[in-house]
């Protein structure tokens, strides 16, 4: 086994992400000790019972005290109150990373509440499941997946560093970019897909109970692969789309027009409009299948 | 092995769903001769180079002769110009079916072109993969489907109950319902996520070339579920459009309102109606798992 990479980290959150890093962590010694900080007693409970953690604690403050590293891994909406109760309470030195999926925000919202020599360099591992909780996570849920970065200019470059081997060691290959760009990007590639699938699951459970039970048994003709992403964590994806407003309607601004200009080519029966559109998408498939992320 | 069901039976066209029940008669006895007729004759030498047709054409009159069962698997286009072609050489007594993903248009299509004593018995099997071609298909693939057979009223039943039993031998379950019906419950299930699909895969294939890059790269936070329906077959799905106009677009104007509310809800910071949206979806979701249709 090589060399702890922290002393003490503290995971804030212990969901699928927190719980993932903690298994990856302890199987391969990645720290000399965990500290789970979580809302709830259940929770706390539930990580020491699953063993993926040393000591687990509602009491936040505590949880990152002498930790080396802390991680914040709970929805993105919570981090200004979390930064705030922490803050005094960080260890001179401590790097405080994130995980979330929205990176302007997280920026705007931790850095005030941080002490003079802790560097905060968020992140954002593009991997993931549809199941959340402590139980829901496993060791290798980062293998192979792109883990984003955003440091501020200015952030401690051995800080940066050391985050950057944190997510090597987990797995991950790591992009270093700046949060702005990160959030356009993500809008398009996850953010308007979540929203599209939470939406077409929506209109089906708004219908009658009848044709929802048939939309339920033939599923299998495509409905079921929006179903996936849309039993996504509520509370992390509302706050998501709240923090990433900005980047978010103006993807799917462009998303509604080009529907609309695929409802005027079925109106009308413009099938080459239709073929031609089908098309070109084919090739965007196999792209994603040669960077082995399908 | 049991005795076969069918004496002859033609296959007009051999793609994904054709050369999946080539080969699970095959496999089964189901037939004691499969004809494939095929639209090229680079396809026709496939299709028996590949040993599951006993005989394949290019010439659609000469391939359904002497047929007892007749299986349309081309692009619902094409049907009015086949059943056109092969109508004059049906043999008395032979039974027309299709693997249509709309319902009513082939019943408008093919019909007219049927000589007396020749039932028309439509069929959906709501099975699928985003592969094409007589390669594609595996023998496999309709287990523990379900198949929608939606024959008009006065439909000779014993034809209709040789077609339930086809389909169920090659394992699926089979539904029999109104195509008017089908093609409303389609529209939601399969139709409205295959556009959605091929949409968002559109947006994506505009943006230039850096921004595509990186949603590729970072496709699994979300975008690649959507790849893989949009990698389906062109031609088929625009005359499934085309041929469903009204369901789909009606479909659409829901999804497209929801859709409006969710925009608007990001807009004003309303992360209540986010929360309460994203969190009704996941029943859904643990449905069609109920459902064994994940």
């Amino acid at each position: 086994m090589s060399q702890p990479l922290f002393a003490t980290a503290a995971l804030i959150g212990i969901g699928l992400i927190g719980s993932s890093l903690a298994r990856r962590a302890r199987r391969d010694g990645l720290f000399r000790r965990i500290v789970a900080g979580t809302r709830t007693q259940a929770t706390a409970e539930r990580a020491l019972a699953l063993g993926i953690v040393d000591a687990a604690t509602t009491d936040l403050p505590a949880a990152v005290e002498g930790a080396d590293l802390v991680v914040l891994c709970t929805p993105v909406g919570t981090y200004a109150e979390i930064a705030a109760a922490i803050g005094p309470r960080l260890a001179k030195g401590a790097i405080v990373t994130d995980v979330g999926s929205v990176k302007q925000a997280p920026i705007r919202d931790v850095t005030p509440h941080l002490p003079p020599g802790v560097a905060f360099v968020p992140g954002h591992p593009v991997a993931g499941t549809e199941h959340s909780g402590p139980d829901a996570g496993f060791p290798t849920l980062f293998d192979g997946r792109w883990c984003i970065l955003t440091p501020e200019p200015g952030t401690d470059p051995a800080a940066v560093e050391r985050v950057v081997e944190f997510w090597r060691r987990v797995g991950s290959n790591v992009d270093v970019m700046d949060a702005a760009h990160h959030d356009r990007a993500l809008a398009i590639t996850s953010h308007i897909p979540h929203l599209i699938a939470y939406n077409i699951v929506g209109t089906v459970s708004d219908l009658e109970e009848d044709a929802q039970r048939e939309v339920i048994k033939y599923a299998a003709s495509g409905f079921r692969d929006f179903t996936r992403i849309a039993a996504s964590d509520p509370v992390m994806w509302r706050d998501v789309f709240l923090n990433n407003r900005e980047a978010v309607l103006e993807m799917l601004q462009r998303f509604s027009e080009d529907l609309t200009a695929l409802q005027r080519a079925i109106r009308r029966g413009d099938g080459q409009t239709l073929q031609d559109r089908f098309t070109k998408t084919r090739a965007v498939r196999r792209s994603i299948i040669e960077a082995k992320q399908a």
